[in-house]
This record gives structure tokens, C-alpha cells and sequence, in this order.
């Protein structure tokens, strides 16, 4: 039915004749399409929440770009609101949370099934009819961990002292939290694949504050339990800031794993060269002179091979990309 | 000369009764007694810059904590401004720069010599006839690639984007920013010795934002050539988030390496068991109750081992942190 089927078979360690490529935050502020569509709303959640808005960012960097997957237009943080824990998106700031988890008291008061996430998965529905098989469609949701923080913290943080602080003083209270938001997120993403998504990834932003070992105990147990639940089409598992964890993360039961730019390539591939890795060109990279971005990514493409490989940025592309070179990066993979 | 030398000790290698014990920021908000007197004042920069009440605050928690050094109190930003770029300092904000460096000829205004910081000389001194012997005095500055992060950057940063294009758009151009902070930071230290430090610190809070690889050709190089000319006192080097450098770390010609939180202390034990380690408590574990703290802090300990070692955070105190919890840190160590 996909018509360019490129990531899907990438993504089940298939044989492609060339990777895949796609970028985290592709739909988003480095597109003006983008930019004037959002500016003529409200804020960001109202964008998030209208399925034909979100459907047509979506679908942007697809036509634009030339990118061999389109990726949800959506935000982690829909999760948390849906238990009952609002947020809002401030510009130039980002999201804040008038009320915290802390407590037992208020992690009881969560809902954790019957999510009202309809918005999402009609989004889904809209972007997949539109796209009728061109590219295949990305679903994705927060780790557990992640959210976590972000419920706890109350928004944003260089440290995420809050969570961390949990996790010594009450990490039972952590451990509650911590499974009601998987089981949300089992739902959430369950719900997604029956709406159309053909891959699922799953954004571990803030894994890089623990130690390895907590990592494992506070971040991969549950990012295993949603992986032993969802298994109708791969996924993969994005751990920012995880370098120290790699052989946890590639003993993980699911298909892909995602690199940032500061995990070692050569490390990862000989922990187990059957499973597929993503990534993980520096986004700085493309803030510099077309040769330059060229030979990087060239660079990169060698590092990891041919199979099982889907490329992108190690992190989502900055907003002050210019769009001509995201386009000469997606150029790149493509003529190599 | 020392009645305490037991930090000196440890940073030579030597034996010593028991690890000695600090805490990075344990000059500062913490303490209630700190806070009295910066409240006093019209900001951050006059405490830094008023080397009586500099050196008040440095023996404040020699006092108050009882640790096993003192650390004078200053600021790495005052490199920069001492070059020719002043900053300032937002209350619950940060470091802000109203100029920043991004082109040759903005670096060739800078200076890099005969830098006016005789403030921070005459608090180092005052300090060392105040403290008369009872425990060391470290001296500190920050590491080259950090002082560029925020010369370019103009503040904190999650992503230090501007810092990282500029080395692959212009790696000459980064080259030539950090020659001159090294030199710069070289008669710094120099100074800071002759002035009384016996023991140095640089800290490199940012190294975590690049890839080990770039990490040697922008950090660790400019580190080395620091400590090649720097070596009339042990000196200690903390790079933040370096954990993949955890070999090229050790391989530095310095007596200590710091660990953060994410390290582990048996990697980096593996590669050179002579060198003296300093760190790694999660400063979240002083969160915690009594038993909590003591059992992390002898767990922690037992793996580091009782030579060639220092006990320590693995990043600076937490402001929100209860000194009676810092002090039963303390206690645990001394009588372990």
C-alpha cells in the first residue's frame, strides 16, 4: 500500500537500497508554511488540537523537503493533560504546568485509561487518507521518565531536581507515577496504531540526567513494559543524553534505536548489527557551508552502514535552520 | 604549614587517614549565613568583586560544615569581562552578556594578558591570612571551551548552538577564541597560586554538549596545554557530561579528575588507578532522610575506595539543599 515503504522495511532490519531519512521536529518552526499557519492561531495547542491544521504540517516537510516519512504533528505533554494535568505552551519559553504531581494524594487523582485523545488519533486518520501511501506515517509519545519530569518539575529544566529527588526520598511514590503514565501511553500509542501509524517512537528527552544505573531502574523498566505491549508495527526508542546506557538499550525488545550525537556509532553496532539505528548528525552541522554538510553527512552514512539504518539528526533540527540545507541534507542521503 | 592538609594529600597521592571531603558551591546560597550578607548588597558581582566579603563567605562553610577545604569565592565569568566582555548577573536568570563574540575581529579586540583581576588575588590572599592554616584554599577557573560557550552564546543555554556551529562553520575562527581564553586563563592561575591557592580547580560545566571526538579538539586540548604550564599545585579537572571521555580524561597530565553523577567510578578507575578521582554524590541524595544519605554516601565510598580520593558531589550543592543535611554528609565521611 506505501508507496515508498523505505523506513518501514528499515525499520524490520529488511534490506533497502538506500536508507531512509527523515528529521526529529521536521514539521515545525524551521518551515515559513509552518510558521504562517501557526501564526494565525491563538497558540501551539490549538494547532495540536485541530486535526486538519495538524494533518497539513504534518504533511509539510513531506512535500517540501522530500523526507521519506512524515512524522504526527503532536506534543509529548498531551499525555499528562489527558490524566488530568493541564499544561500551557509559553513562547519563547516553553511548557509550563499551573498544578504538580508530588504526592500520593495527586497521583491518585490521575486517570491513567479513557484518555480523551481523540483529537490525536483523528489527526492520524486525516494525515494518513491525505498522504494516501506516499511516505509512511510516524506516531510517537513520551517515555515514561520524561514525563515524569515534566509532571513533577511543573515545565522545562537544566537539572530536573524534582523528579531526581523523588527517585531517593519516596521512589515508591516515583514507581506509582511512573507506571500510571505507561499505562496511559500503552493506551495512547495502541490507539495511534489502530488510527494508522506505521512506526511508533518513543522520546526519552530527559534521560540524561540519571546515572545509568538509575536509568535502568526508573526509565528502561518501563520503556520495556509499553515495548511488551506494543508490538503491532516497530518502534523505536530515542534516549537523549543516554551514552552510558548503550547495551541496556540495545538489549531492549524493539527494532530501532535512536542515537544522539554524543553515542558512539561503532559501540552501539557492536552491541547487536541486527537491530536498525537512527541518527545522529549534529544539528549544528547544518548551520554550516554546504561542503561542509555534505562531507558530514557522507561521514556519518560510512559510519553506520548500508542496513539497518534510518538517518536523521541526533536531536530534533533547530529552529533557526535554514530550509534550503535541511533539504541539501535530505539531498545528500538520497544521492549517496 | 597546613594544620588540614589532608585534601593536598590526597591530590598528591599520598596516604591519608581518611578521603577528604568539600562540596562544589558550598560557598553560597545554601547557607543562611550567605545569603545575609548578599542580601546586604546590590548584587552577585559586589561580593565577587569585594575581596573582605569574598573571603567571608569562603570560610563561611569551613565554619558552618566543617569540610576539609575552602574554595574561593568568585566566578568563571570573570575571565571573559577581565578580556574585555563584561557580564551580568540576573537574579534567578543567570549570566547574561550584553556583547557577544562571534566574528575575528570581535576575538582580536579582546585581550588575553595583563588582565585586572587583582579582586579576585586580594580575596585569595585576605582568605589565606583568615583561614591561617586550617584547611587549603582552592583556587579555580573555567575551562576554555565552557568560557567560549557563554563569550558567544551571551548566557545559559540548554543547547550552546552558537558555540557548536561556530565549530564547524569556522573551526578556525573557535581555534583562535580559545587560544586567547587559555592564555588568558594560564595567568589567571598562575597568579591565583601566587597569590595562595594550593590546589586548582577548572571546570568544564559544558562539556556534556559536544561529541567526545569534538571534545578532544576543543576541550581536552586546550585543558592540556593549561595543565602543561600550570603545575606548581595539583590541579583538579571537572568536565561536566564527559562521560564517553572518560579515557581521554585520565590520560590528562593533571593529579584529579571529578566525576559527575553519570560516571562511573570503576571506567574511569580502570584506566589509571594512581590518579587521584574526586566526586560523584547526586546532589538529590541530600533530599533525602538521614538513612537515605548516610547509605549513599558509604555506598559511594566503598566504590571509590579509600586512596587517592576526595570526596565529593557530583555537581555543585543544590540551592535549596538543607545545610543539616550537607553537614551529615560531612559527618558520614569523617567517620566512615
Amino acid at each position: 500500500m506505501l508507496q515508498n515503504d523505505l523506513l518501514v522495511r528499515a525499520a524490520r532490519g529488511e534490506t533497502t537500497e538506500r536508507p531512509p531519512v527523515w528529521l526529529m521536529r521536521q514539521a515545525g518552526r524551521i518551515l515559513p508554511e509552518y510558521r504562517a499557519i501557526r501564526n494565525s492561531l491563538s497558540g501551539f495547542k490549538e494547532l495540536v488540537e485541530t486535526p486538519e491544521l495538524a494533518s497539513e504540517v504534518t504533511i509539510q516537510p513531506v512535500d517540501i523537503l522530500d523526507v521519506d516519512a512524515a512524522i504526527i504533528f503532536s506534543d509529548i505533554l498531551v499525555i499528562p493533560e489527558a490524566m488530568g494535568l493541564p499544561y500551557e505552551m509559553i513562547e519563547k519559553k516553553g511548557p509550563s504546568f499551573p498544578r504538580v504531581v508530588r504526592s500520593a494524594a495527586e497521583i491518585d487523582k490521575l486517570g491513567s485509561s479513557g484518555l480523551e485523545l481523540n483529537y490525536v488519533y483523528d489527526a492520524i486518520r486525516l494525515t494518513k487518507k491525505k498522504l494516501d501511501g506516499r511516505v509512511p506515517l510516524i506516531g510517537f509519545a513520551g517515555a515514561p521518565w520524561t514525563i515524569m519530569c515534566y509532571m513533577t518539575e511543573g515545565g522545562g529544566s537544566k537539572t530536573f531536581s524534582w523528579p531526581r529527588r523523588m527517585l531517593y526520598s519516596d521512589p515508591g511514590l516515583a514507581e506509582k507515577l511512573l507506571d500510571k503514565i505507561t499505562i496511559s501511553t500503552i493506551e495512547y500509542l495502541k490507539n495511534q496504531i489502530k488510527a494508522g501509524a506505521d512506526v511508533i517512537q518513543l522520546f526519552d528527552s530527559w534521560a540524561g540526567v540519571l546515572s545509568p544505573e538509575q536509568y535502568g531502574d526508573f526509565g528502561l523498566k518501563y520503556i520495556r513494559r509499553i515495548l511488551e505491549e506494543v508490538d503491532e508495527v516497530p518502534v523505536t526508542v530515542f534516549a537523549k543524553g543516554a551514552a552510558g546506557s548503550s547495551k541496556d538499550l540495545m538489549e531492549l525488545p524493539c527494532r530501532t534505536i535512536g542515537l544522539d550525537w554524543q553515542m558512539n556509532i561503532h559501540e552501539f553496532r557492536a552491541h547487536d548489527p541486527s537491530k536498525t539505528l537512527q541518527g545522529n548528525l549534529d544539528p549544528c552541522v547544518l548551520y554550516a557551508d554546504e561542503d561542509t554538510i555534505i562531507q558530514h553527512t557522507r561521514k556519518m552514512m560510512g559510519e553506520f552502514g548500508k542496513s539497518n539504518y534510518i538517518v536523521n539528526l541526533g536531536h530534533g533540527v533547530y529552529p533557526d535552520t535554514d530550509p534550503v540545507k535541511v533539504k541539501l541534507f535530505v539531498d545528500t542521503v538520497k544521492g549517496s
